[in-house]
Formats: C-alpha cells, sequence, structure tokens
C-alpha cells in the first residue's frame, strides 16, 4: 500500500538522518523529573513484582538498600512483595537499562541527544563485567561500585563531556564496525575510542590525579563501557521514529527477563508482547544452561538500530563469544537480517562485506512473511539473584509479539 | 634438505617464542653507544647521499638542522654532499626507521625488548600525519614537533612505560588484529589499545595537567602512532633469527628510496639489494603517481613477522586505503603470502579467516620457487625534499633479491 511505504520511507529518513551525540551525565532525578523516590525503572515492557524473574527481583532488593529505601536485602524483599516500590519500564521515560535495567534517582545517567530531532535519552554507566547490579548482583561490592560511580566517576564523565561538547556517535560507530565491533556483545573498539577521545577533557577537567587515573582505568579497563552509550544512542535515534501513521517499522524492542515486547511506529506506544526465550549460547567455566535465566535487557534497542546481531558480519571474533557458529559465516546473520528491513545504513558500513549498509528499519511484515524473528546478541544472566552474569549467546525475538503488531496494525489501517 | 628443514624449524620457533615488550623511552646516544655526532642512521640497506631520494635528503638536510650541525637546509645539503656526514643503515644498530628512518643522537627512541632472548631494538616516535620528517619534510614545523617529541613528550612516554613496567605486546597485536589492524598501514586499534594501556600511568607520572592532556591528545590523534612500536617489536623477533647456519628465512626487508635490500638468516648479515619498485596505490588530493618516490623505509620488518601486507584478510578497511582491490577480497593477500611462508603464527590470528594464523617466515626458496615476492603495504613519499607524505599503496619486494639470496645460500650450503 503507498501510504505504508511513504510512512516507512520517512520512518528510515528519521532513522538515518538521526545525529546522536553524548552530551552529559546527570543524576536521574535531574534527567527524568517524574522520577521519585521508591520509584525503580526496569528494562523491558511492564512487569510487577510478583511476576519479575530471579536477577531482576536480585536488582531490585539491591537498589532499594543502594536508595536507602530498605534496611538489607531481606528487608528489601518484604518491602517490594508488600507493594512499596513503584515499578515502571525505562522506555515510558526516554531510558533504556541492561539486563536487569534499574534506573532510580540518586544514579548517574548520561544523556545522549539527538540533535537532528533535539530529544534526548538516558541510561546508566555500565558497570564493568563480572558481579554487577545490571545481572542481577546485589552484594556490598556492587553497591560501593555504584556509589562509586553516582559520586566519581559519573560527575567526572560529566564534566569532560561538557568540556568537549559532547562526543558525536555516528561517525564513532562508523568506524567502530571497521574495528570488529557489533555495539551489543562486543564493544571493544568503541570503548576504547571513546577514551580517546575523553582523556584529554578528563584531565583538564581534573586536580585529583590518583581520581583520574582510576577514571582512565575503569574505562580503559571495561570493553563493554560503551554497550549503554550504544542504548542511549539507539533510544534517542527511534524515538523520533514512533507514531508515524502507517509505519510498520519497529520502534523498539526490549524485555524483561519474564517477557519481550515490542512497539511499531504506526501503532504507537503499545506494547505487544510474549514469553523471552532461553539465548542458545556459550557459559562461562562452572555455569550450564540449567543456571540461566530467559533473555532480558532494553539492551535490544540495539539490534533495532541495526547493530548488535544485526551487524555481526562486522565482528567475526563476536561469533565464537555467543557460540553463533565460524567465525567465517557472521555475515550470514547480517545478510538473514537483511530480508525483514527496509534499508541498508549509508554511513554504517561493513567493510568485509564490501560496505554493505547495516540492515536498518525492521518492517513487522517482512518479519512475519519470512518468519525470520530479529537475531539479538546477548548477555546471560544467572537465574538466581545475586549471582551475576554466566554466558553468551544470540537468542530470537518471538515471533508471537510481530504476529500481535501486525493484527494491531492492520486493524488500524482498516485492512483487517 | 634435512638440515635445512631443521635450521628453518629453529628459525620458526624463536620468531613464535619471542616476548616483545616496550619497556621504555630513551635518548638514541644512550640506546646506541656507537651513535656519534654528525652519524646519521638512515633506512634500508647502505646508502650514500649522491644516491639518495629527494625525500631521504630532505630528511637528512632537516635532522642536521635540527641537531645543529649545520645552519639551515641550505648549509646542510652542502655539508651532506661534501661528505660531513656519517651515514648508516639503522639495521646496523638495533634499530628500525619508517620511511626514511632518521635516527641521530638527540632523538627519544622507544625500546623494545625480547623478554625470550634478552635483545633490545629501537625505533623514533611516530611523529602523526602530514608533513612530517619520515616523509621528507624538514620545515620548522617538523623541527619544532621533533623537539616536543625530545625534550617532552618521548621522556613522559618513558616515564609512564617504566611506570607499568612495560606494555607486553604480543597480546596487544593479537587482540588488535581481531579489530581490523593490519599494523603497517592500519595501527588505529592498536594505537587505541595503546593508550587505554598507558593513560593510567601517564596521569600517575605527571604533575603537569597541560602537559599530560597534550600528550594523550596526540597518542589518541595520530592512528599510526602504533607503527613504529610494531617496527621496534618487529626488530626485536627478527634479530634473534639472524646467523641460523642453513636456514633460508628472511631475517629483515627494507628499502632507502633507491634499494630494496633483504637479510637471510643463513647467509648472516650480507644484504641481497635490488632498485626498489613504485607502489601501486591510492593518491592524496592534489597528487598523483607522477609525485611518487619509490618504495621506502624499514617498516617491511612488519611484513617479515607476518603482518602488514600479510595480514591484509584481518584488515578489510585498508584495502580500500592502499587501493587493493575490493575489502571482500582481503583475505587473499594473506593467503597467497601463506605460499611463501613457512608457518602460520599460532597467537596471531585472523577471526574472519576462521583463526588462520598470520604466514609466517619468508622461505626464500618458496618466493623464488612460485615467482611470488612478499606483498607490502607502505606509505608512498613525495619524490621532492620538504614535501611529505602523498598516498598510500601495495607495492612487492623486488624478485632479484630473494634470486641474488638463494644463489648465496646455495653457495654456503655447498650445492650450487
Amino acid at each position: 500500500m503507498q501510504r505504508i511505504e511513504e510512512a516507512n520511507q520517512q520512518a528510515i529518513e528519521r532513522m538515518v538522518t538521526g545525529d546522536p551525540v553524548l552530551v552529559d551525565v546527570i543524576p536521574a532525578a535531574e534527567a527524568i523529573s517524574e522520577l521519585k523516590e521508591r520509584m525503580i525503572l526496569h528494562a523491558g515492557p511492564p512487569v510487577e513484582w510478583d511476576r519479575m524473574c530471579g536477577p531482576m527481583r536480585g536488582a531490585v532488593m539491591g537498589i532499594a538498600v543502594f536508595e536507602g529505601w530498605a534496611d538489607d536485602l531481606a528487608d528489601a524483599e518484604s518491602k517490594a512483595a508488600a507493594g512499596e516500590f513503584d515499578f515502571h519500564p525505562n522506555h515510558h521515560f526516554d531510558a533504556v537499562g541492561p539486563m536487569t535495567g534499574m534506573t532510580t534517582v540518586s544514579q548517574p545517567l548520561m544523556v545522549v541527544e539527538n540533535k537532528t530531532f533535539g530529544n534526548r535519552a538516558y541510561c546508566a554507566i555500565n558497570e564493568g563485567l563480572g558481579k554487577v547490579m545490571r545481572f542481577g548482583g546485589n552484594d556490598g561490592e556492587v553497591l560501593e561500585r555504584l556509589g562509586w560511580l553516582r559520586d566519581d566517576f559519573g560527575p567526572a564523565l560529566g564534566r569532560a563531556l561538557r568540556h568537549v561538547n559532547g562526543v558525536p556517535l555516528k561517525s564513532l560507530v562508523a568506524r567502530g564496525l571497521t574495528m570488529g565491533d557489533e555495539m551489543h556483545q562486543r564493544n571493544v573498539a568503541c570503548s576504547g575510542l571513546t577514551l580517546r577521545a575523553l582523556s584529554p577533557p578528563f584531565v583538564a577537567t581534573s586536580d585529583d590525579n590518583e581520581a583520574l587515573a582510576k577514571a582512565l582505568a575503569f574505562l580503559g579497563g571495561n570493553d563493554q563501557f560503551f554497550l549503554n552509550i550504544a542504548m542511549a544512542m539507539g533510544k534517542s535515534i527511534m524515538d523520533p521514529v514512533r507514531d508515524i501513521e502507517g509505519a510498520s517499522v519497529v520502534t523498539a524492542m526490549c524485555r524483561n527477563g519474564t517477557d519481550f515486547g515490542i512497539r511499531v511506529s504506526g501503532t504507537g506506544d503499545t506494547w505487544f508482547t510474549a514469553p523471552v526465550e532461553m539465548p542458545e549460547g556459550l557459559y562461562f567455566p562452572g555455569f550450564t544452561e540449567r543456571d540461566a535465566n530467559p533473555d532480558m535487557g532494553d539492551s535490544t534497542i540495539v539490534e533495532t538500530i541495526g547493530l548488535g546481531g544485526f551487524a555481526m558480519g562486522a565482528a567475526p571474533a563476536v561469533a565464537g563469544f555467543v557460540g553463533a557458529g565460524a567465525a567465517s559465516e557472521a555475515g550470514n546473520y547480517t545478510r538473514t537480517m537483511s530480508e525483514i528491513t527496509l534499508a541498508e545504513n549509508p554511513e554504517w558500513t561493513i567493510p568485509s562485506m564490501d560496505y554493505l549498509g547495516v540492515p536498518t528499519g525492521i518492517d513487522i511484515r517482512l518479519v512475519v512473511e519470512t518468519g525470520l524473528a530479529p537475531t539479538i546478541n546477548t548477555g546471560i544472566a544467572h537465574r538466581e539473584p545475586g549471582v551475576g552474569q554466566v554466558g553468551a549467546g544470540v537468542v530470537r525475538a518471538p515471533m508471537a509479539c510481530f504476529e500481535q503488531a501486525l493484527l494491531a496494525f492492520a486493524d488500524r489501517m482498516g485492512v483487517s
């Protein structure tokens, strides 16, 4: 239909003309004025305490202690069960969060501004690997690190960013794609490019060299530092694509560890949900798939903009890490995702595929027609609260989300 | 012949067990005790003033002014022509230098120590892109930057390196190969990984934040910073492979802009030379092949250890930069170089080629038998003194070097 093609053309235009710039780090309460005490934003579509998975419960308990809303983890659990916390998706407040995706008042949020459309999107700072809150970790070490991010690293990162008027992300990601990153499970190049851009302003805005050395070592020592930046970038790119009447392009994919949810431009802010699937992947020593929690996090916003599993061809080294088969065949994932997308990104290209642009603009019609669900590269959390990451893998978005969305879309277009 | 196979086995063993670590930066006069006033080490096999190409003459004139041996460029040229400077190859003094490869008493040299064999190799610090001495630049801007490297950046880099007891290079290069570098014409990943390793100790050993910010910006702003480190690494790996009786493995390839020279393990320190060839490549705007100087520099030590043109498969993005055909076909260069080498490096592997090790140990017998000369990725200098870089391309080592070497080798083995 002509009006769908035109609407989708507009959606793609908005996606590829977005100009995301990492501009600042500010407290969540400042970034999101609606955020109040005892309010907890989480990853994925809406979910209440009784349906939350183990690691998300673990993170809720931890963040409640961190914010001073509970005396200890047991107290936090009682209060959560008693309904004392107010849960909402990050996506309802211009934000995204990896894995459990906890966002609360005092946390420092990175700010990505889409200069073309003027909107802003937010994401917390990546905590590093191992036992961390995004994977459900909640002990003293985890909370101490969150305190350092809030009191020291976050403000320092904000000063450095303001000193250089922000770091443009479009060209940085373009470069990262030539350096083996797909920006979901592999961010080593983009994290390094971020350090490169920020180490001089970090120095210029610091008068405490001990803190400075610690900050640069943290940034330089975390290969996944850029993931959270990529996520806020993805949110900032996709939000202007919401609510284009007649557009069948997916504007968000996310999961809360229980449900997978998608939103589609032409159906506004309705969530189409289905039970999350279990990633197929590789486990760290000592863990197996019996330990794994199902798919979780807002990080699929990265696939929504054509990166992550969609850009696997750029990152042959990630194929082994996520158990996605031979490294030399990584391009096949990208080619397959080209079958369910409407365009190639002209600026984000993959050298080894002769500069093929990453598959851009997931069309729910193509997903349902071809039966090819989006491929997502993901971390895997332990299913129990408090443990952390146990592996990484590949997972498909549940087809049921796209089928429901297509029915609702057809209904709205008057063709059902 | 059994004794050749055994000797080559030993050569390969020494190559792959080398453990190069970037440990320090010290003045050239300290690194190389034989280095005296008015002595100039240059790239490539031996060459005197009357046979030097334009850019090498330009660099000689510039460095003579820099060292205070001449009042100005004209004075330096007269003195060079009058035989007042003493020219020797870097390779005769444990050193290497890119392009013109000037090494003189006061310059700061990076020190790579091969921990397995205890030997050290030296290379000057990369000056950045544009008008620089290695490409024959010699004006005030060029000399001022050399002064800053000598007085400020070099000592600071040395302090940072000593503070962390050096940066191990074998694992860093392994990582760079998964990030699109081939370490000759593409070093953006390894340069970033170097910054990552060194920014905390740079901070820890500095008390002048303005100088610190300038140093980090210089390191972070130079995508080719790592090239000179890779070169010293290559020299440190290959020097222990020299002088193995019966080994037909190439231990050095280099060029002075006039002659290409190689050395072979089983024939000691004899140079086998032939006229350099002209790179085929792409030129910066405003320049054509008429402006180009023929092939130059010690940087082919990088190919000698299996990187650069030999590792093209790791760096599809470099194929376009050096005019080497389709990015998707970059692996063909690596496969071809596998035909003239004896082994795969087990630790330096290429993900997109399903972790094929880089082609290691060039055998002069295989080069002559197959007629396949080593492929080199190279920068291209302007043929006139004082201009600088005009492009980048691919060039072959002249077959005549290998034919001469094979004759001498056969003679020495008593089979001629």
